[in-house]
């Protein structure tokens, strides 16, 4: 069995989403023991909720799975790199493919991405 | 001035650092607000170690230094990604481009890149 060092963060450890066909970095979440396992058997994305405490498989509400291609473990086996396909439109919440819609443009940030769907329609 | 969330978590957020070219995810680190601010400044990835409890110049041991192209914010302004581009071959510590050179292989991780330095006569 593969052992993470999710005890260096007091328990859960960063995953990078990655699209699987355009690397485009799709968002940050977090894993616990319980979501890597869940994540490697269903081959479904399985996260930690930091802010609802309890397991949450991307897309349940809104339809968004990620389907995990392939599974990238670093030096310090402490973060991970998850590429998928993205089923839907996009990872955000917020409408947009990547979470990371806003670049950094001298003091300010300023959205560099096209807003692909409307949440209001996808989260209800 | 950006204001990023770094009370969320302890003061730290996590970079996700990619090559500006190919998209490829060479690393994760942490940077807190001193970090963040001496990246914009100095347009060097500057990240805070975690066990080293300092700020740190990404390659001013190595001279791997990181050259910031692009920097992306998430949605809750709890983590960025830094498009950069890498000096020298590689960003891992152990010789490899990225430091996630291993992939999940059923109940093992496997070595799926290859080894592009020494990390002896680059780390003294």
């Amino acid at each position: 069995m593969i052992q993470l060092d999710f005890k260096k963060s007091g328990g859960l450890i960063p995953a990078i989403v990655q699209d699987a066909l355009t690397g485009q970095v799709l968002m940050l979440a977090y894993m616990n023991q319980a979501a890597f396992e869940k994540t490697l058997e269903t081959k479904k994305a399985t996260y930690y909720s930091r802010s609802r405490n309890q397991l949450w498989t991307k897309g349940e509400s809104s339809g968004h799975v990620q389907h995990v291609k392939e599974i990238r473990v670093d030096c310090d086996l402490d973060s991970v790199v998850l590429k998928v396909e993205q089923a839907g439109q996009g990872a955000c919440h917020k409408g947009y493919r990547s979470c990371f819609y806003r670049a950094v443009d001298g003091n300010d940030l300023k959205v560099v991405d096209p807003r692909v769907f409307d949440p209001e329609k996808v989260y209800k």
